[in-house]
């Protein structure tokens, strides 16, 4: 192939195919922009649990097992922080405290998310560039019945389990891309837009919120590729399937892309869901069927060869 | 007895006669003001070195083997923190951390270091009150032929290799006391000061440059009590022997007394110094002989008895 690769990417899955699109490229071939309206300040530590989830993914740090975090994880810190009589509901690891620690001095030293988050990639080997949506802080954001929950507190603290109203990303309109994005979608090799497995509302649609990103999408030369985070009509982890539900939409992929209307060439589905092809090739969407769970790197890096060849790059 | 205790402390060895004075006596009757000249911003965090020291101590979880911070400790972060290439020589256990982020974001969240204190060591159910000689950050400093070193720097990471020429106390004159400590010189039941065995130049020497307390100490009416860092004319742990050469004192404890001119009325010197005793007296010092090395709990509890008993309280 040639040209460069766009990959978008939200958590846990979508850190999966970047990890497998960072395995069949050369680095100099791909960026990896990173949705950060999950990030938040806890205990004085500015996380960003998305560009570590890629970051670890990257580094071969990532727990599989568990399915977060970084492998080998202890958690004598937290344990402390209990006895301290601090705030315990969010579980920072021994090791990947020292992200938080490292990220969070730095910033507060006025690098950007962007500094930082090459200058700790590239600390681990990490090749491809991977950076934040944007350097201005974007804040995700649910309404429940309880009123408007910062999205850690949502996620994690109450387990997603008050039903969702609508979700905003506060700080947008206003923040603008970070450069790497910029750039990236401003190559003239640029090849291909990879939208990664990633919850559409949570993950992705803070990357579209920010400022000229999805005028830059829909304004592209570039095939735009998703890989549809269904699997048998659900989502493998977290609250996509309750979330559509809440926010009256149809658990399908029809309603994924449909969610994505105007942006999206390409839809790759699970081997499970091969029913719904005809009808997204209705709806002018063209269609890939394929394996999309990625249990290790085998399968990892097959769904980057699907979508790369989806954009007539493989 | 009857009355209050202020015992000053600076690190390690002080800590633990600290927890000695917190063994024998009511907690109500006790207040322990911790030297902050040690502390540094460090990876984001405001750390606290001889406040832990007797936080630590007095909470029972001292590591008595390696001699410093926290028993049971580990080294996770620290680790990954040298992976991601930021700086390692300042070692940061993993169960001590917690102390260094509960800390530090409080401090960031506008709470003064007294109130941290007082919230952070009654969490461990410590009794007795530790309060920080000052809320206001005094920083010492130490002259080398390299130019001026933050403390931290010449004490951990050049291990006082290089010779010193002159102390300060950067903060100092402009540091007001701590409520805590300005409270405890005010009691009208004040009965003695304690100056727990520690480096006279580098723990106690801030404490008295602290605005007001050297005068409060001048003009007191009650016993001031020290007991000497020195077993055999050698400090037991620290620079204290190599810093009085370069500083161009005798490695003595008539050198220590004289040190404190004018403060001191009482001196209590290692069974291994009894010899010292004579020429102390001469000086207008009144002198104990006394085991002075706390090797453990019993060793604590006696040397603090016999400086009560200096102090005709016990």
């Amino acid at each position: 192939m040639s040209g460069h690769i766009l990959a978008l990417s939200g958590g846990v899955g979508g850190a999966k195919l970047a990890a497998g699109l960072a395995a069949v490229l050369p680095p100099e071939d791909l960026t990896i922009a990173v949705n950060t309206g999950d990030d938040f300040e806890h205990l004085g530590l500015t996380i960003c649990p998305d560009i570590d989830s890629v970051t670890y993914a990257l580094a071969g740090l990532n727990d599989t097992v568990r399915g977060w975090g970084v492998v080998d994880e202890s958690w004598r810190t937290m344990e402390r922080l209990g006895a301290l009589g601090e705030e315990s509901w969010f579980n920072l690891g021994d090791r990947d405290m020292a992200m938080h620690l490292a990220r969070s001095w730095r910033l507060r030293a006025g690098e950007s998310l962007s500094e930082v988050t090459a200058r700790l990639t590239q600390a681990l080997g990490i090749g491809p560039r991977v950076v934040p949506m944007s350097d201005a802080p974007v804040r995700t954001q649910v309404e429940t019945e309880d009123g408007w929950l910062d999205f850690q507190h949502y996620f994690v603290r109450e387990q997603c389990r008050p039903a969702a109203r609508a979700i905003r990303f506060d700080g947008t309109p206003g923040a603008a891309m970070s450069p790497g994005l910029a750039e990236a979608l401003a190559r003239p090799d640029l090849a291909a837009v990879i939208l990664c497995p990633s919850n559409p509302f949570l993950s992705v649609d803070p990357i579209l919120a920010v400022d000229g990103v999805r005028d830059a999408l829909a304004a592209r030369k570039v095939p735009f590729i998703a890989v549809s985070p269904l699997v048998g009509g659900q989502s493998l982890k977290g609250p996509l399937g309750k979330l559509l539900g809440e926010l009256g939409r149809e658990n399908s992929n029809a309603a994924i892309a449909a969610h994505y209307a105007g942006l999206l060439d390409h839809l790759i589905i699970d081997e499970s869901d091969a029913a719904d092809a005809e009808g997204l090739r209705a709806m002018g969407i063209s269609v890939t069927v394929a394996p999309t769970v990625m249990y290790g790197a085998a399968e990892r890096e097959q769904l980057a060869r699907v979508a790369l060849s989806a954009a007539r790059l493989g």
